[in-house]
């Protein structure tokens, strides 16, 4: 799935399946999958009350290529499980995110929501801006590139770079934990960027778990 | 795979491979799996070198039975997801671990070995241990079903049950984890009734992850 | 705090403050403290947001003595650290919890609610069954010192050791994760001799974090 | 503690102790401290005999001042708590890393050791790089400010923002982390400017927890 403009997001594996999360919710009385007819009532009851360890039974390991800034936020969930690209390693690759049009119109300062933007600058504009977020990239990407050159450690020429330059990881976490992230990362103070992730990890959740999906989506629905 | 008298270990899914985990840790430089024959150096190279990491992308969900004093020690692996078989919901299963002969021989109080047993009872008197084992156990599950019968809540007929009760439950973990698992709990300290199960996680980890298996075998080894 | 009939609940230690949460929260716009009367707004605001991690910054250690029953639910939690008294390196305490005659009064099996207790029983049918609860103690505590006596290991002579024997344990946790402990353990459905504890917990944690814990409390009212 | 150019590490607070530790330890034999005569031996026996929950029971809060690529290498240790300065909610501080002299004239690009520098620039040379870096910073500093001028939001204007940029973060963790986490910050094969923050924790650990720090630097040579 593309994101952004050179960005990705793969599922590698999944494991587990809603049968598999009601069997382990049924440990606790003995018993196992009877079929959806008496069981999606089960697990909507798992779910609404909080009974969240069942669904630690199931996960999802993606590749993922994102921004810095991204990566960033991405990884301060801790519980889940990263290996990523390292620039002391290797050259970073040379891709680089730049805004689009579209949101760099949306892009002002907001001035009620302090940490997010807002509508506000002409095509006009935001294309200027455009040019000036990609004249910027380029020189930083010239200054790493000379700095290889010249003999620099990758560890010291990287220390330039902007935070607009992409990155790869994997990420691996359990159901539960996966929705936890989802929770805070389609909300609404999510940053722009941070959210097309999010719904693509979205996308690959709906399609392996699409029951326990459909609860997490009614109430992320009811609590907003 | 039979645990005890009346316990197993069974394997419910497992994710990721050896495979898996040298692509994971080919993330850092940009490169994915190449053949073992270049590969298994790396693997070994990252188990030797403690870059755990990669083997956070490879895991095993298993369901056991087991006595709750060993369950008790399993759950104190808090790296691991549960979900357990509760006496409050049902009435517990009518299965207690009763130590053979050969065990009760081998299961003197150790006098060097503060936390362990040790040879030193005839069979004779191995087999007159294991009599009051039995008739004690039975007594309390005879207690307990009376305590049913009256109207008595099962939260609270379960007061009296002992130790050696079976339970059973489902336990969820990723590969590095389960192999810290292991190294405690194959470990010449662990009880016996303990080790018994960790030495079925072993096989069912050293059929799906039979490289990495052979690393850690190795680093147990050499680590003695 | 003394908590059942023969456990309790202190505090070791704790660390961190409402303030110290407010100067954490505080690094994201690189501000600080600024006095209650602004920053009792932000701390209320943190909470119902969900902005979770500045309760991280404080914490707390209790020592324990719980029954095993109770130690088996609380060592679920798997954010704290536990360090607990082990049957394999000491005879164990001669000290079992006996339901008192009103605990047992209400101690009949629940219908509607099945995995509870509800009243039921007379005062007399109740010390009927305490007489009973005691005496099943007191055999499998003799035979457990006959055990001991005859030479048998501690770690095989417990195994006929009732689930109402008392254990002793620190726990140590961050805030955030004590009030998810709560959350859990205060519940409706949590059994009574939990409640106790939680409730014990709850106690410390509104003295040494009173604002914090004013804002958990009218979430949980509100939540119900 | 000054770090780098511009870059600090102070305690917050700390809790428990080296006598904690060991109380801790004596919960399983239902024992208390008695004195460092006999305990050295046991707080050196849990180390080495990797008994580390003991070490959970005590812990550290710093506020850290660092580059964003240090930022983070430290956030990959996922059992630390963290709340960090936002540059969606301010804007950055014009503070950013640029190397000394001595280190541009140690900072060539490794050939045996691949992720890292070695020696191999004279002074001469390292001046010249040093104003690159410093001129390639500046540019970047200067774009963003015009960004944020023109009214771009501060969660767009610093995606050009290099990463050697100052951001400020409080982490807390337990001891047995923090350990974990210098075992392998301070390891050889380290980025050096990571490694000045680890010896800055280092020296706060070692004068809060000296009896266990010794261990632990033991423990540090000899494993290598």
């Amino acid at each position: 799935m593309n994101v952004l403009d050179h960005g990705y997001l793969t599922e590698v594996e999944h494991w587990g399946s809603d049968e598999r999360i009601i069997e382990a919710a049924r440990m606790s009385t003995s018993g196992s999958f009877r079929g959806w007819d008496t069981d999606s009532r089960l697990l909507s009851y798992l779910w609404t009350h909080k009974h969240h360890t069942p669904f630690e039974m199931a996960g999802l390991v993606v590749e993922i290529q994102a921004p810095i800034f991204v990566a960033r936020e991405w990884m301060r969930h801790r519980t889940q499980s990263y290996n990523e690209l390292s620039g002391r390693y290797v050259e970073l690759p040379d891709l680089y995110y730049i805004p689009s049009i579209e949101r760099l119109m949306a892009g002002k300062q907001g001035v009620k929501n302090k940490q997010g933007s807002e509508e506000g600058f002409t095509s006009w504009f935001a294309d200027l801006l455009r040019s000036r977020f990609q004249l910027a990239t380029e020189e930083a990407r010239e200054e790493y590139e000379d700095f290889l050159r010249m003999g620099v450690s990758r560890e010291l020429a990287r220390l330039i770079i902007p935070v607009n330059q992409y990155t790869r990881f994997r990420a691996s976490a359990n159901l539960r934990n996966w929705l936890g992230f989802l929770s805070l990362r389609l909300d609404a103070g999510a940053q722009w960027e941070m959210k097309q992730y999010a719904e693509a990890v979205a996308v690959v959740i709906k399609e392996r778990f699409p029951r326990t999906y459909a609860l997490f989506e009614e109430g992320q629905c009811s609590s907003t």
